[in-house]
């Protein structure tokens, strides 16, 4: 059951013009092919108005259920505050209007199934959530590599996770929510398996850890195939941005986010940059994300991350907090899989 | 003195439908913003119609005059075969419009430079020239860098340029005129110098080589800045497309082109794919240049390389026919370089 | 307090002329300077008379301890598999005879106790346990680097151990004992610090795994020092013999063992080759370590992992084993370590 | 023909104790197995002793015919200035004693037929001309493929050969002597080919040139199988040694020299260290080359680079050092290859 297909360019609500937001903006209206932004909303009226300016035939709203309900808006990215989210999602699935949503589909597991019980009532797949990794060219490739089977089953992955600095108000928690979040979803995705136990190890902090948060962490998790993938995530490791993982199967192992391109030789040293940040090492995934997401709502189809996926983090991310705080394994809870997420 | 904004999508007529053609069409359709195909010609009715076809509001042509002369049409991209660029790009720049000319500019410096000619009698630069290596994410790097002086002058290029297996018409002549042109286009600008000598060195052909075909070849090129760049080109290698520079500085080298992305370790060897083709390897490059040019275009600019590169590269193409017909150093004969392209 | 130097080349005794004894007994003869073979001994008197042919001057033995008594035997090589070592260790200290033994030490903690309480009533050390890993070059430069503390404390290790086929009779005690106590002795050494708890985690195994064995595992250990260390162990990876290692330090990582050397492009990959096995990885660390046992023995010194290192190791694949078979994080006990290991 | 073996250890004269020689008798005395110092001859009376003292049963000379001509004298190592080598070479010739001799054989052409002619007069090989590349790991799995012939038949050679600083004595004439001579003799052993033509340019020199010294330059050799193999060599780069070869086959291509061994992450770079010098880079080849020089000549053979090699070597340089005079190409005249090389 697909929605209608779009005509002409796709008229876009952004909600919330924050950094992600207005970026975007700018994507749809400068990089991306067949869509145009022509309504953004934000509480803050200066900010909403500025980012409306910059851009040809788009309203600004402070009011994010007016923008939904603008004639020339087809569809919504949601990229407000995850608490503002459920909000905004119930709004636009009453209105039948697609949506991609920026990860967390909403900051609990609780919240997330409400919603994902507002989209099966509407008897279609609307929201797309953004978890922009599966757009990366590496991570495509990974996962192309173990679909065809050449290496047999997947046994392991092997995920590193590395900022350059974590922002003042960073936790504990965070690490989980909204860093460790993405290895989350990436296993689920690579392996085609759910995640149903979770252990968090806190090795002696790093001295660049601000006072509060142990950083680095090691993440295990144990999935429904009886494969186990672990994660180091380390947020103030001061070099750069990394993110890498490797998948060992039966018979080889592949490995992506090594760094590459251009290699520099000079002063005693061979070898090459690492990203400052993750806009830099993903901006070409967030640009195939949004244009994928174009693509895919003019033909009328719902084609990336689900609401389901969007919950399974969710109900991971509660699982994984309370592993890191209690010190043991945790095992994971998971609604059953509603028929229109299969 | 630069022309004047286009305000809402750029109209463009895309002159030539074969393979690069086509190619652009679905580009400028569905992956740059802010532009659509309102024109397509070809003197092939059939072919012409079907690419139309696909795309909304645009119309074809067989005669590339009146595509250019239709109302809807802002800017023009030539992608017809090189001995026809001369026609369509004296009647763009009769028309004041700007164009996009996949290289070569023309097949010879003489009417190079005649086009160059009427350019300059349009007063302002209308024309950017198709190298679209010089969008290419690792090139713009190695271009930063030696601009950067981090590294001191450059002193050489080393260049790789094979393919897995080249078409059965292909010629001695083409290899310079088609393939090397591409070296002799980043060397110039890489190193912001002009080439003044070429030399071409046939080894033994490898068995893989087409009966007629000296393949491979080494190309030495000197420059007006007293550098040096060294070309093997290798058109059939079999085993696939690889385009690698390396820059050696006074303090220190950098190298672009080396495989990378996914490893993979099976089957006693570690390691990763190479690219099949051109097409492969350089898509981002060519999203990348189309999009330049639209969004420079859009501003009423012009960016990218010049008729005076497509000329330069012309005659550089000629002395290193010579050199590699007569097994000796050409020296390359330049017109003095006009005001308009300083 | 250290033992008298030794004029002239150091005359060896090999005990075993098995597999790893025979290939000592050829590094002496041929790759290592100043020392030769005086005397081999093995139970199977066949198998020993034919290694003493082949080297000058070499007497074959039956009775371990009748070579240790021959007048031109100044050190001992043990060789001779694991639950004999203890009987050669004690005749050997016995005699002030220093030793290069083959890991492990003795194949329990019970029974290293014994031989480091023996070497202690010496008043000296004599003995160096075969962790030949500490001689690669590569794991002396993390070493060094780790050493120089210029990226800072190091807060993880990852440890990747993959063999292309496990024998026959291989047991997931084996799979520590054998394989793993290769990551404990590492682990300590690069980190300078005692494990202090041990969790072995087995996911599905591979379909390569033989029936009984569990392959692959991952184990992770706690140092005293807080920092982690995981080991992937899987030993029928079909693929090739590949160890490496990554150690996450505060401001930066460092990694050994990615495969190296030629790079060959072809058949559409670049790459090159992984080591078939053990001695073809190691063999440069293997003629390193009985180089340097020579020159220190013949200096009257020894330098090498000593008893302390070869009990610790017994202790913590005690703890390994019972954590592998009882799925549960087991805490290592060790004795206080005796001034002589300070 | 072979010599007749020696029983023992070989007993090793060292001629000159210069730089190499001195390390040549470390090698032989610390590193090698199966041979021993037994005299050095240097004019410097004092330097000679001084290390004669280090080593067990070593005696100094100050005249080389001396040290040849005494009893315990089994083998030559030759390490004196290539002026004197002539009339060492003759010395051991005379005698019959096995030699090796560091690079050049002689200065020139002329006096490497003279010492060729001499060695044929004793009807057997007993020179080995120190050309230690051919010894390196890398290069010799680069011989090992092109050999085995799986990427076709070899077509060009890319060299690069770069030291961080030159001597303040250096000359143009040395940068052909000194340093491209390894890549002349590396092309004709990979290729099992005669150099038949060379061609030097010079590009503008770096800034890091001495006055006088056109650094870096361009070399390229024609070989009588149609080969081609260029070179660039840069002597004063400031960042390291390095020494790569890249050889282009038919079907594929391969590498070696690239950097390798441990890589390290921080400061926003990926990568690893480039080797400060040629000792670091070649050590273990020159260790490998007089370990199979010892272990050949105790079985009487002569296994390495011959007289032949050195006497091409030398017609090549000269020829080279004329190219870069003329700036032009110059071939290579070479008198018949004697049965005794063949």
């Amino acid at each position: 059951m697909t929605q209608r297909a779009v005509r002409g360019p796709l008229g876009v609500a952004v909600i919330g013009t924050g950094r992600m937001g207005a970026d975007h903006v700018r994507r749809i209206d400068r990089v991306v092919s067949g869509a145009r932004v022509t309504a953004v909303a934000d509480v803050d009226a200066e900010r909403v108005k500025a980012v409306a300016d910059r851009v040809d035939g788009c309203t600004p709203y402070t009011d994010p259920a007016a923008a939904l309900a603008a004639p020339d808006v087809d569809a919504v990215v949601v990229a407000s505050p995850g608490p503002a989210h459920e909000a905004v999602l119930s709004a636009a699935l009453a209105r039948g209007l697609p949506v991609l949503c920026e990860k967390p589909l909403t900051p609990d597991a609780a919240s997330a199934l409400r919603v994902m019980e507002a989209e099966q009532r509407t008897g279609r797949r609307l929201v797309q959530v953004g978890f922009m990794r599966r757009y990366d060219r590496e991570y495509l490739d990974l996962k192309a590599l173990l679909d065809g089977g050449s290496l047999g089953r997947p046994l392991m992955l092997h995920h590193r996770h590395r900022n350059a600095d974590s922002p003042p108000w960073f936790t504990n928690e965070m690490l989980v929510n909204d860093s460790v979040v993405h290895e989350m979803d990436i296993t689920r995705w690579l392996l085609g398996q759910e995640i149903t136990a979770v252990t968090v190890l806190r090795p002696r902090p790093s001295g660049n850890a601000p006072g509060g948060l142990d950083d680095p962490q090691f993440v295990v998790f144990e999935t429904d195939g009886g494969a186990l993938a672990d994660v180091e995530i380390y947020v103030n490791c001061r070099f750069g941005y990394q993110v890498q993982a490797e998948a060992v199967c039966e018979n080889g192992t592949a490995r992506v986010g090594d760094a590459s391109g251009m290699r520099v030789d000079t002063a005693g040293r061979w070898g090459g940059g690492i990203a400052a940040g993750f806009m830099e090492r993903f901006e070409a995934a967030y640009d195939r994300q949004v244009q994928a997401w174009v693509d895919a709502t003019r033909r009328g189809e719902v084609t990336g991350p689900s609401c389901w996926d969007g919950y399974a983090a969710a109900a991971v991310c509660e699982a994984g907090v309370r592993a890191q705080a209690e010190g043991r394994r945790v095992e994971v809870e998971l609604a059953p899989r509603p028929a229109l997420y299969r």
